[in-house]
């Protein structure tokens, strides 16, 4: 099934060369202002960047084809669709029985010899799209309770941004093409991935989110926790490695007494002196910003020769990619991670009753 | 719910101070062995060992009440208890408004005032007992399929294990206290533990798990991703903060060239020359072994003076914990972390219809 | 949510008078033919007949604009879409505070303000469209393994049809306007119909649907049995009132020794030697003809003046309903509980491992 | 999976002659008052009564293991255990192989060879004593939001009670060895019961349910509807053979200006003036009293010789079932159909959000 979320819930279709693409928003109650204008404003920081993304340009024009009278939510699912209109599906049919290596296509087609190999077919990238316009009208909800969403790149390549950073940041680096914090940083990544770019080759990153201003407690106990929920909604973006909640993988080599974040309290309500939990204790909220970050690989299509076999021959062969890719998706998977997160946290608050149906 | 899994199911229930614990293990099909013995020597991994975990002795006897026909399954759901025989209920109740730093306690009563506090209640590492038995039994029925999974301390504290490590050494690692994979690894793990214990502080560290033989495909497509449902499946285990598969933290620094894992072909089956990924590419198993990582934090109980909040005077009050507790919950973790796999990849293996109903 | 099915799943979205009315189906594997040519037939049946229909007139066009290659089926998601043309919303504003008695009206617009009351909205006959062609494609997929659904008009008003009827009769009502079996009692449903609509009134009536060829043991135990699926599918068509397996209603009232069917062998297989349990023992398929009746009330909107309140004023009012509406339902209702019949059967057939995935 | 509800979800396990059967419910909040008197009387009710029931003699002990602190729910999934003790198994395992017309056994062994064949394993009427202990703590919360819920045997043969009932008649009921409501019917069922078990053979009959004071509105759109719900949840009981709401078999042959309630106010609230419609209307709690029956089949176990087949040899075989069976399960089923009609009616206020989590 193609199916994320429980109270709030999203069904993806379509593929990377198919007329369109689009997905079922599920949940959104009525009387919610649908904001076109925001919708294509986060639309546009998913599209590549000029010198550092793909050449393909779509004008992803989100069609909101139900769930919507005159302009606000009326509790009815909502289908959105966006045409793909730049495709160019030569050349994919040799990847069926040539698997690209990093690529889905060995698994894709070992399981289904059915499989729409062209772009990649429902594993390409583009299928974020209407996750992106999906996940922004989960943000308008998520703002009307007053809670923000907002990521940015902590790191590409070995260009890594080493300041603690807090939403306004988040909210700045959507000026910055990497979106980075800061023009230095921005700068310094623009660099490293053009680099990488000129020598037929891709680079990884990390992309860093916080949410403010979450009520205490979302979250269900054990299997259904904030932490969990919140990693399976991020391992379903293409090329995420690892998944880390506050100071995660630091915490696994620290003593207690450095990582306990003691509780005080200032102007009567309660804190954490620190935030090392990143906002999670027990599987639910504790009130402080919640903070993960997302380990993204190196786009695997790259445009030097790789090795592969020939699934018919059984031969080992060489392979190079033509076609248009991203040298490095990071930049673009920031929006990407911000409308899942602001899906996976408008479900938890709403299955926790934090939000009426 | 409390409840994990699509085609396997887990319903857990109890808490740590109740008469009994348990779960109610579903999807299992008709005819598998329940090797007892198996279960006993899985339970046993999880106990804690003398020196470096806590005093509370449990003899965790595993009782399977249904589902079971002369010690084979009958198809029917399993329904597993252990009941609680050591149990010290004083001094919790102040936890109720002295929430300990680093604990469920603040988040768990904030939401519900009729919080068990007891122990931690259901948020409490007691409850992975069941889960080490139902997970046991899924993996009995991998076993029948030819797919084994181990699991082993890649580090404590600042003691790394620095070495490649395969199947044979996670089953080497259930000969060794701290569940390293060499005795030398082994004693420096228990030092800094005593070290740490001794100090009345506490350790954090890091589990891999290695999953070899499964078949090519296993996985569904984006939300239920291999990766996803595994992240999901690791961060219900209290105390994980981070998730890795293959190479993911480092991969973030690395260049596409670096890490696209080359396929070639060897005695006609395709394999990939290195790697980096992990074992699963594109949400599902390449067929190379599954390599992943799960990162916990130092458990939060530590002996020390610690500060926290009197919710009733909202004031900050100093707070030291007494009682029985792991100064590193790494070493038992390992068996969790081997148990809730298990279930993970026989629940995926059964949703791709890798295993017959 | 909006969403039918485990394994094989449709949601729905859309409303009566919006542009697009859809669903999207999922769990359709790869390679099954999507004869278009066949949905279109189905779709005509459930098109109202001229004379006892309503006069809205849809060509109810199919497009499926994912999950589809060179028609056949690709495993990806099938959406499918189709458009509102001939609609008219001028007067439907009133029925927000002057609900139309026995419709969805008052129910929806009190648990939802926002609801969309243009054609009745989402609760609209309308939105079975969708439902008949995903439900033709999963009747496909049935065909392709050999299992037949079928139905049939069994009574409108007091005109029943007495015979016992079977998968061949089902198939000859499709060349009458009311899916009666047989000329004969097509007129004298025709005439009902008629007398009824030109008094400005509507009927009920009676859809039985029969489904061969199952193979033995399809359904789950105890609360996903096949009789409790089907019956849900079964009330999700608007203005179905009761539910009925086999001779339900009549074994109420007999003895275990009349209703028993007692098994027996002919030609090295299994039957019973009558049906009265209607093909479903333990809530599993017995090998035997499944039968099944759905009762369907009279289609409330009548074009005669009836009380209802204001609920603005709080004031009891005369109403009196225009527009365009079907005198009785049934006739078009065969091919929605065909289709949702054809949808329930795929369904449980796939979780029970009859079907590969 | 056996597994029913969504917010309110009960996991039934066991079988009935193994050691225990039991369920876990969960979705209950902290707070509710476990009244075991209550679930005591409710589980008296469900015991066969002398003369016209079963000889099996259980005193269904309910031990609740989980979820409660000092008789007050804690909000923790609640472990439900009733002993097996008066169990036996002999002379079961012939029927594997010759199948007792109108049972399970057929489909379950066909499906499973290893199925549980003792009393019926996990097929048998006794799995439902466990439901009726969750059902009523269902209904112990839905009291408290005052909500009630009774049934009576509207009929038992051709012995029918034509009398309209409500409420009260349903809670006299519980003072009726038949649950009929008055004493003259009581006893014409009685004695029917009693002719039918002298010659070795049983009767079906007719169970009748109320709900009132329900809020407006409860019930999902579509698939989820209130009387798809309801009825998939009744036919989880064994020997249910259809469901019908409000006047709904009767609907089906009558006119529209017949069955359409008209609304009026009374006392500035809005009613139906008459209630065919049985209480919901487009899915959904009309406010009205919710009236639906259920129909069930005589027992199919009886003492008289019966014809079936050796699955062995492939030969029609005579049979006789020796052992202890009720005549007429409707008396029983009565508390059966409350305690499910609880939960489901509990689940779909909190999936509304009628109920705070």
């Amino acid at each position: 099934m193609n199916t994320i979320g429980t109270d709030i819930r999203i069904t993806l279709w379509g593929s990377s060369h198919g007329s369109h693409i689009g997905c079922v928003l599920e949940g959104i109650g009525g009387g919610l202002d649908l904001d076109m204008e925001r919708i294509t404003a986060e639309m546009s920081l998913r599209r590549p960047t000029s010198g550092i993304g793909t050449a393909r340009r779509e004008d992803d024009e989100v069609l909101i084809v139900s769930g919507v009278t005159e302009g606000v939510s009326n509790g009815d699912p909502i289908s959105i669709m966006i045409a793909n209109k730049d495709t160019s599906s030569k050349d994919y049919e040799q990847f069926r029985h040539r698997p690209r290596p990093g690529h889905a296509d060995f698994t894709a087609v070992i399981r289904n010899p059915h499989h729409d190999i062209r772009g990649g077919g429902m594993f390409s990238g583009r299928m974020t799209a209407p996750l992106v316009a999906a996940g922004t009208v989960c943000r308008l909800a998520l703002e009307e309770e007053g809670v923000d969403v907002g990521g940015f790149t902590r790191s590409i390549g070995d260009v890594v941004d080493t300041q603690e950073r807090g939403a306004k940041d988040c909210w700045n680096s959507r000026g910055f093409a990497t979106r980075a914090c800061a023009s230095d940083i921005d700068a310094g990544m623009f660099e490293t991935i053009l680099e990488a770019s000129s020598q037929g080759d891709s680079l990884g990153g990390v992309v860093e989110c916080h949410v403010e201003n979450l009520p205490i407690g979302v979250g269900e106990p054990w299997f259904d926790s904030l932490d969990g929920e919140l990693a399976k909604s991020m391992f379903s973006i293409p090329a995420m490695r690892a998944f880390e909640i506050g100071d995660g993988v630091l915490s696994s080599k620290a003593r207690g007494s450095e990582m306990n974040d003691p509780f005080t309290i200032s102007g009567n309500e309660v804190f954490t002196k620190t935030n090392h939990h990143g906002g999670i204790l027990g599987g639910r909220s504790s009130g402080m910003p919640l903070v993960f970050r997302c380990f993204f690989k190196p786009t695997p299509s790259i445009s030097m020769d790789q090795s592969t076999v020939d699934l018919e021959s059984m031969e080992d062969v060489s392979l190079r990619i033509e076609g248009r890719h991203d040298p490095c998706i990071v930049p673009r998977a920031v929006a990407v991670v911000e409308a899942m997160t602001s899906h996976c946290i408008l479900d938890m608050m709403s299955r926790g009753g934090f939000i009426g149906n």
